[in-house]
């Protein structure tokens, strides 16, 4: 393997497209990458690893945010919570981390491990537990193959730092949702710490180069090198990702409230363009997870659903979505480890409580087309 | 200092006792006692340590229950949460416990130490850090004293187990409440646990025989052995505590909700024997924390107000205060650590929201007399 390198000339790329894999949630990828280039700049760049390249005496530990949105992007984390939390993972496990790696390929989340790699001067996994953000803790690989969420670790702003043990992926998002809505809706937490050889079995691999792919053509580069107007960058985002351009509309009525440690609600689109004289809806907790187009389902969680500037492309998180915006909704197949039964149990729609089955997001718009075609 | 031990035999008393000075809460004595009970007959009984014997290379572990009593007296505490707890504190902050304390004497966490100290084959200390029990977990001796909860356990019948180190005894409480929540209401706790040296400096010494003592004459024998008839107990008990005979009266109204990790309510009285014509109103928040008399303060927090059935002298805990019940409230001055400037912003009227002075128990008794004898 050739060593690779995250330098600050990276994170802005990253962000962009982690923010678009984050599907509105895993934070603001601006305040992180602010973060991440601030600790690269004090620290020197990042070594990126393969998940293949991960050795089992590696113990690799996840790090990010938890908490609403909402709150993170007015309450930043500091530093020092990124130090603190690896201190009390190490002090509670007794091993001593060699690598760091996002929870997540959320914006924000995409960053924080990075930024706690420069400030540890440990490599980062290219690699994450979802490819994509969830709301929720026990929605990682690591649960759906059967792994707990071993020692948890939460930090705050204050100083507080909590170290649970819970019996399960469930009872970690409870008790540290729950200790994260004391801390004031945002903290640092690190679960599901394991050893090289879980993280070679569980994690999603090359997420992070798949964000840097993703982030080049948002800022006008495709896979050649060749200038994007902003125009073509939608289009070729999505032959890029294997996803589908759902609906290009003008946000019209929207919803939003942070409620017990979420960011929660609802988002109504009055068509523009192709889509003039239709509505679509996207319900979303952190991330977007449910869109209907004239009440009839378009895609739905696990499979991903990112909303990005009409104009621009770039994405849109819940949390800055604003009435009046014009935007194109896309939408794109989710991992495998996610079609499965667990998969589905664990982050499908009924999980959330939708009452709608989950069918594949490419079968959702082979549907439409045929309907098209046969009008 | 000659041997002192716990036997199943002083149980009922130490219980009975503890939850007068509980005031209403520190959980059910009954059930704790069971516990108690159970674990000294199977593993013997328990050492009685005065506070001054502890030695600066002790480590003493104060274990209770937190939670609302509402829920505790249904779900009762499991032998294994007791050495759960008692492990994570040890795993916490590496040094084995040598002693255990209850935090509080009130009825089931003068029992739960009891019960651990059986357990663990650790002998019990005869002291607590509130000399009654108080509903919030930064209301000890420590605290006033300025030192923090230090690793804070809480282990759950599910088997999580969280360890907090708070930054003061405030956030302590605040993320300590918001996990029993989660956890359904009630949990095995552990904090403050701290040196022999600083235990001798906070803790309120000769609880537990204190407790003892009340205990003894509510079962029917004074200090000298003689028996005494149910309808002297009240008096003697009186004259043992320097406690104020308030109130005799009938509970005609009842308000009482398990809300944010508390039993939270309040009890109107109508006056019988020589109280009759007046009212009385009792407020609490698991401990009974007010007292007025016809709107006028009679008692308030941190002095301690109990309720003890009219007929049988024997105390009755917030949680099992009935409609139709015919009561005796009485009131004693709380020992002198709590009537300082920060024990009285710690656990005062103000602390609690309501709208009074602290006035000396003994002073409002006074006054009282004084009118009276003027009318």
């Amino acid at each position: 393997m050739s060593e690779r390198l995250i330098t600050e000339s990276d994170i802005d790329e990253i962000a962009l497209g982690a923010a678009v894999l984050g599907t509105g949630g895993g934070g603001d990828p601006h305040v992180g990458s602010l973060i991440a280039k601030r600790l690269i700049r004090l620290h020197g760049p990042v070594r990126l690893i393969d998940v293949d390249d991960l050795e089992d005496r590696d113990f690799v530990v996840p790090i990010g945010g938890i908490g609403a949105p909402s709150v993170s992007v007015e309450r930043i984390q500091a530093e020092s919570e990124l130090l603190a939390a690896l201190e009390a993972i190490e002090g509670a496990v007794r091993r001593v981390p060699t690598a760091i790696m996002p929870i997540e390929v959320g914006g924000g989340n995409s960053m924080l491990p990075i930024a706690a790699a420069a400030l540890a001067g440990l490599p980062v996994v290219d690699g994450d537990a979802m490819g994509r953000a969830f709301p929720e803790a026990q929605m990682v690989t690591f649960h759906l193959a059967g792994y707990g969420p071993g020692a948890t670790v939460l930090v705050d702003h204050h100083g507080n730092e909590v170290v649970s043990r819970p019996v399960d992926g469930a009872w970690s998002e409870r008790l540290a949702r729950a200790a994260t809505v004391e801390m004031g809706g945002a903290a640092t937490m690190i679960d599901y710490a394991y050893g090289g050889e879980v993280v070679r079995e569980c994690a999603i691999p090359a997420t992070l180069t798949q964000a840097q792919r993703i982030g080049r053509i948002l800022l006008g580069r495709d896979a050649s090198g060749a200038e994007l107007r902003d125009d073509e960058k939608i289009d070729a985002l999505c032959a890029e990702l294997d996803a589908v351009r759902l609906f290009d509309g003008k946000v019209a009525d929207l919803q939003r409230e942070v409620v017990g440690g979420f960011t929660r609600g609802a988002a109504e689109l009055d068509g523009v363009g192709e889509d003039r004289g239709s509505a679509f809806r996207l319900d979303f907790q952190n991330e977007m997870l449910l869109a209907r187009r004239d009440g009839e389902l378009a895609a739905v969680t696990p499979d991903l659903i990112a909303v990005l500037d009409l104009a621009t492309g770039l994405p849109i998180t819940t949390e800055a979505l604003r009435y009046g915006a014009r935007v194109t909704v896309i939408a794109m197949p989710c991992h495998e480890k996610w079609r499965t039964e667990a998969g589905l149990a664990t982050a499908g729609p009924g999980h959330f409580g939708y009452d709608v089955d989950w069918i594949p997001v490419e079968q959702l718009a082979r549907q439409r087309r045929e309907r098209k075609e046969a009008a």
